[in-house]
């Protein structure tokens, strides 16, 4: 067993490739695992995106993303449910065993009000994910997306959002190190998360100084300012033994030669990341 | 009595103006009040400058900024001191009854650790902001800044840095709209704030959806989705009496020409944040 055989990588990371190439390199780098992004299935059917997983030899660890669930009025939020259904049947057909929710939020609507429709929009999947055999994962996101992404905010919004869903257990969390590691509440709400079974996802990437674009400008694990082993460490401590997920969104990297940033990934898992 | 006597601008709104040309139109618009930013003193004496805001009619509302405490040494640490010490004899010469604190933060250093080396740096100026009669205004940055500028990204760790120094009469917060806006706990914390008689200042603009750049594209009261009014609400509950005081980075602004840009500001201030 390779020593990067519980990373996984979101193919998003390597947006330039299409799946079949993330797969087959990441298999051949000793990674263990992939997280599809659903893009990934266009022209493509997921059924047959999950063969191909199988027959590389990873684990698929995840389908990014559903949710968006606040809308201006009823239907617009049933859309969303729609949505999240059709992405929960993807990962299902694909053999993804977590689907990561980004809850949204509208702008000029009251956050409190966004979560709540967040709430309800999830309320409206857990029996459809229950039924796929698909968990779903909360992610909340940085508060630098509280105006159009996501109203929860906060590792303990997520898992006040669960607390208000009966905790079943087909909705968790996925813990992104980009989006929580300023928060002075982090490891007292990682123990809460893990106490609950909720932790069912950890990504990592770094936060660089300084950030140049707010999307598009994530670090390779190394490259900023985040404690991730320390991070890494709170989720062990809470019960948390999966994967860790690489997951970066950098429009200087999807302009350099995949092949060689996949190396520099892989190094980057090695000394920043390892051992959990 | 204008409808905008309550309102303050914040020199750096208004950035490709000198100091003077700013107090002239601010009063002409009918502004009750200015902050300073310290480069205004840029060859110019802040006594020279404090009289020319008495001969205006306007309100020195604040000099920003000191702070930036955190440094990877004591002698660092020390220079970040002797800095805020001479910014407090700034303000007490232009008379400015607050100086605003930018607490910092060390890219790589831990931000417990940043924040105990804040509450050391603060806990050495009180003495003097004292004996110069100027309130030190801790303000709570956005997470968004937590690598290199901000340890303190709520106003509960605000309030928290107020307790840990023994709560001093002179150090008190400014509650930034653009900072806080996302915490399910603002109202809470400035409730808290309002009962240690900490609520200093108060500073509006908005959150541009989409938000261009992380520094320079804050909006205009309206353009975004911020809940002024409701936070300008619970302000008003806990007690806090004083300025709205304008304070907008923007390079879109800056670029524009500013006497048309302060039309909009003050229709702004009117439309958007009035009645408090």
């Amino acid at each position: 067993m390779s020593s990067l055989s519980r990373f996984s990588i979101h193919t998003i990371t390597n947006r330039p490739w299409p799946v079949e190439r993330c797969l087959k390199a990441y298999a051949a780098a000793g990674i263990g695992g992939v997280t599809l992004w659903r893009y990934n299935f266009e022209g493509r059917n997921p059924a047959e995106v999950g063969r191909w997983i199988k027959d590389s030899g990873l684990v698929c660890t995840g389908l990014a993303r559903g949710g968006f669930f606040p809308a201006p009025d009823a239907a617009g939020r049933q859309v969303a449910v729609d949505e999240t259904w059709r992405a929960i049947d993807e990962a299902a057909a694909c053999g993804a065993p977590v689907l990561v929710l980004v809850c949204g939020a509208l702008p000029g609507q009251d956050l409190p009000e966004s979560r709540l429709q967040t709430v309800d929009g999830i309320a409206a999947c857990v029996d459809h994910a229950r039924a796929a055999g698909v968990r779903l994962a909360v992610e909340p996101l940085h508060p630098i997306y509280a105006g159009d992404r996501s109203a929860v905010v906060t590792l303990g919004q997520a898992n006040d959002l669960c607390d208000a869903l009966g905790s079943p257990p087909e909705v968790g969390i996925a813990v992104d190190a980009y989006h929580t590691w300023w928060d002075a509440a982090l490891e007292t709400e990682i123990t809460r998360a893990g106490r609950g079974g909720r932790l069912f996802s950890w990504h990592v990437c770094d936060w660089r100084v300084p950030t140049e674009d707010l999307l598009n400008d994530r670090g390779l694990m190394g490259e900023g300012c985040i404690p991730l082993r320390r991070i890494a460490g709170w989720m062990g401590a809470a019960g948390f033994s999966g994967f860790s997920e690489v997951e970066i969104f950098s429009s200087r990297r999807w302009a350099m030669d995949q092949d060689e940033y996949l190396a520099a990934i892989t190094a980057a898992c090695r000394r920043h990341c390892l051992p959990l």
